[in-house]
């Protein structure tokens, strides 16, 4: 099928590069791994592989996040293309970044010496190779301007959660602190959390009650001209 | 340089497609050439080319927008990565998609000759080969939001531009009507426009006065925590 145009041309090594965060204990984490290989042997770097000629590069993400996390359909968006000349010393690599939200309390930690790999506090990174630093700070950016605009924060919690610990994701994601009682009216206002009878009583005496996500109503909403706003 | 662990795997072309807009008239508009090779021959395509072994993916984006554009530092953002497998009948490529915003009163004609390349209307597309289409609907997501947070759009426009003319803009790229004294207001009070003592006299018989971006005092402000919004 490859006719004289396509054979003209340089060919390139493609890698995908996924940036993996979990929140646990009103922290943002990225689940990163040493490297096993020269060049930068030893160094951290994200969780990632090269794409085959038998996939698409989604799928390659795909393949990558189910088999470092355990957990297949987790919620995965590109970040961008990362193509500088000299970005991988070991060879001319034009990586594509992704990043993915795993409810941590679903996520089998023993994939974690399977693949020497650790959580790391955002607040607290090791030394990162090539530009896998600057993936993660434009995925932040990425999933900053989303949750403030759609409700995919919510994957980074259980399926179950309570008013408190939204917002302390929320507060964690914006890096700043939020007023009880406006960030309760508002997301309540929206009407798209299914408020259940039973309460969490481990984080305060007086307990608070779990909410659900209703998915189906805020796709119908949507569908309608509603627009998500935290 | 070179290690086993990268020679074993499979390498891909990888091409830019640009997605190059430009307003005028009121209306929104993509340059796209017809290609001159199978598969597709004919049909309409996004300007784009093969990334070369001694560029970065960016670099080549930068060489084929100046190229079909004839301007040099055009704004230009990735859009994401095309990956399927089957997406090029001719041979497996991975394509990078980008988009670029002209403005078209500094756009040099003599170009389209050379590309075979035309300016088309949004709201009139050609029917366009592979994803070329997914891409510019992705590109006008990206631009969309990005229009509201930032002064991006502004590079649509001649450098002078009269607040009517900002209106039609703004009014093409959300596809609604905006209120003319609510828009004036909004952003005559973000003070990041620098009125001129000239009016537009060709729109309207009362003539309309000329207004400049004062691109350093919105970076000073953007420092300072100042954010854009429309």
């Amino acid at each position: 099928m490859t006719n004289s145009f396509y054979q003209h041309t340089d060919t390139f090594l493609v890698s995908v590069d996924c940036v993996i965060l979990g929140f646990k204990d009103n922290e943002l984490n990225v689940l990163l791994t040493t490297r096993k290989i020269a060049p930068c042997k030893g160094d951290h770097s994200l969780m990632g592989g090269f794409v085959f000629s038998n996939e698409s590069v989604n799928q390659a993400a795909t393949r990558v996040l189910t088999e470092c996390t355990g957990i297949k359909d987790l919620y995965m968006e590109q970040v961008g293309t990362y193509g500088e000349v000299t970005r991988d010393a070991g060879a001319r690599v034009i990586s594509v970044a992704y990043y993915a939200l795993v409810d941590m309390d679903f996520f089998d930690d023993s994939v974690l010496d399977l693949y020497h790999s650790q959580w790391y506090s955002l607040n607290n990174l090791p030394f990162l190779i090539f530009d896998h630093k600057q993936m993660i700070q434009e995925a932040l950016v990425i999933l900053r301007q989303k949750t403030a605009t759609t409700p995919i924060s919510f994957h980074l919690l259980q399926n179950k959660f309570t008013l408190p610990q939204l917002q302390s994701l929320i507060e964690t994601i914006f890096q700043h602190t939020v007023d009880k009682r406006n960030f309760r009216k508002k997301i309540l206002s929206m009407e798209i959390l299914n408020k259940q009878e039973i309460k969490d009583k481990k984080s305060s005496k007086r307990g608070a009650f779990y909410y659900i996500f209703d998915e189906e109503k805020y796709n119908e909403m949507r569908r309608n001209g509603f627009y998500f706003s935290i």
